[in-house]
């Protein structure tokens, strides 16, 4: 990995908990946070100091082996009746990402399969688990960085919203792997990233491990992606994903639904980057997925550190944006209701 | 007025100085700023003390009226020099809201007029014009305000972006003033803000004066829009502008392009709230009009005070929203690039 030394999530030396870079605090301050129970796995996850899809669901899988590890010593019911209470704690918290629920079930698949072993040889299998959960979403970012770079040339320009990079997988993430993976070969990118409010992944996260590849990155409001794709010479949008339904509706955060309908406006390509886990196919449409609705205390204070972008970050920060006359329905002057074709 | 004592710009007693409310700390305090001078008009407007296109317009009007009462000892060759510098200054603050070149023009249309009478009287008919600009605008407003009130049923539900209200202009503002004469008529609706970064003009202005004049108001990130207009039940979406070229292209606050998209895709009407002299008939096209760009640091650090909202206002706050396959050009995957349909 060229830019951050370590993943964001991982087992200590002794395997009894689990080191997690404090996503709250990027990119002022790099901070790692030691989860050693099923509580302080859900606590990470529901306040976002661990965060993105993939990243989730392998914290969760080590979530459910330190559970385990910290019961083997107990009698074999017990020990599973605390595996079970542990992994149902950190499956419920948080609703959208199915990354969640996905790991935590293969886990408890696994602890059955090896129900006949005692406790402390179900804890090594969790483990094993947990790290083959790992192993496999670092492979699989790679190969979606592969594909997704084949979608890109030389110079191209991207639209990204929130994080979908190191810090939300392994490694070379999803949504950014193609940008990633491309700028190690030598292309060159120009990323537009927008903020992403109200917790500003974006501004905190992506900027941040952008710019740090030495990619040419932009910071944006999310209001101004219009602006800049009316400006033409946009190449693509690319988004990460926390789930998608069996027809291709997909969840991702707030906002990417708009960025979608202004890159279909504007004839710019949208591309969702997902590993499979995210797929879920019990999910007939975008219907069946429930949206996680979060405290106001988001939006009207502001908990994410200041300041919210890396030093140095380049931005965009038009004032204005004009809309063309045929989006408009009607101006209403003191005269009256004018509809078009105007007669000012 | 029924909700703010005051205009937010009006002259001092003794006529030497603008009395202005400081828009950017509210609605955490409520302060009046005093400018004597020019500079001090433009450094206002600049700094988004004073904003809002006709209010702009009414402090510069004023503006051009407190430098001629400075100079008004002076020789008259020099009280007008003084006069054409000092109406440059103001005039060129910022670049985008036509009415501050609109209300600087005017009043020194209004110099040329009395140019024949000694500066005393020069200063005396220029603060005769400022304050009829200013009653024209509670006027205008008032009208503008009865005709978008005809577009709305009792109970309608609608979405505003940055602050149209009275904050921008005089009493019921443009945007906005179809929902504060309704109010006060006893109609009910139901207003969607947009916080409007960076600047938060929405959730600090905006929401602070629905709040305040009674109205169900719900403050919201502005990439949240989509995911509540594809909720339904959204009647309109209703701006200010700052410039409206020939054709009806309309600069407003950055941001307004990309809600006029979503409000296009999901069938809600756009509506653009203009007083007259907003109108440019010397833009032709929107390709005309000059957009600000302002500084990187109103989005990497959080200027305008925390917190950032009226106390005890409600948030819609989903962590994220869901995009129709139909607007995905491809998923990309560790498998491979998927186009629709989709066959996981």
């Amino acid at each position: 990995m060229q830019y951050l030394s370590d993943d964001p999530v991982r087992l200590n030396t002794d395997g009894t908990a689990i080191l997690a870079a404090d996503q709250r605090l990027l990119p002022r301050r790099t901070e790692t946070i030691t989860l050693r129970t099923a509580g302080d796995v859900a606590g990470a996850i529901k306040t976002l100091a661990v965060r993105g899809a993939p990243c989730i669901g392998i914290c969760a899988a080590y979530g459910v082996y330190i559970s385990a590890n910290a019961h083997a010593k107990e009698m074999p019911e017990l020990f599973m009746q605390h595996l079970r209470d542990d992994a149902a704690v950190i499956e419920a918290a948080r609703p959208t990402a199915v990354n969640l629920s996905w790991a935590v079930q293969r886990m408890m698949k696994c602890a059955a399969a090896h129900a006949a072993e005692p406790p402390a040889g179900i804890a090594a299998a969790l483990r094993s688990e947990a790290e083959r959960i790992h192993t496999e979403d670092i492979e699989i970012c790679r190969s979606i960085a592969e594909n997704g770079l084949t979608l890109l040339h030389d110079g191209a320009s991207v639209i990204t919203h929130c994080n979908a990079g190191a810090l939300a997988t392994s490694r070379l993430g999803t949504g950014l792997g193609p940008l990633l993976l491309g700028a190690s070969r030598g292309m060159t990118f120009h990323a537009f990233v927008d903020e992403t409010r109200p917790l500003l992944q974006g501004a905190r996260l992506t900027a941040y491990e952008l710019h740090r590849a030495g990619i040419d990155t932009t910071l944006m409001c999310d209001n101004m992606a219009a602006y800049r794709m009316a400006q033409g010479g946009i190449d693509a949008c690319m988004v990460g994903c926390d789930r998608v339904a069996a027809n291709g509706d997909t969840a991702n955060k707030i906002g990417t639904l708009g960025l979608a309908v202004l890159a279909k406006h504007f004839g710019v390509p949208f591309y969702v980057f997902c590993p499979s886990p995210t797929i879920d196919r019990n999910c007939r449409t975008g219907a069946d997925i429930r949206i996680e609705q979060r405290e106001g205390s988001e939006i009207t204070a502001l908990h994410f550190a200041q300041p919210v972008a890396p030093e140095g970050i380049r931005c965009l920060n038009p004032a204005f944006d004009v809309t063309p006359a045929a989006l408009i329905t009607a101006i209403i002057t003191e005269t009256g209701i004018h509809r078009p074709p105007y007669d000012f």
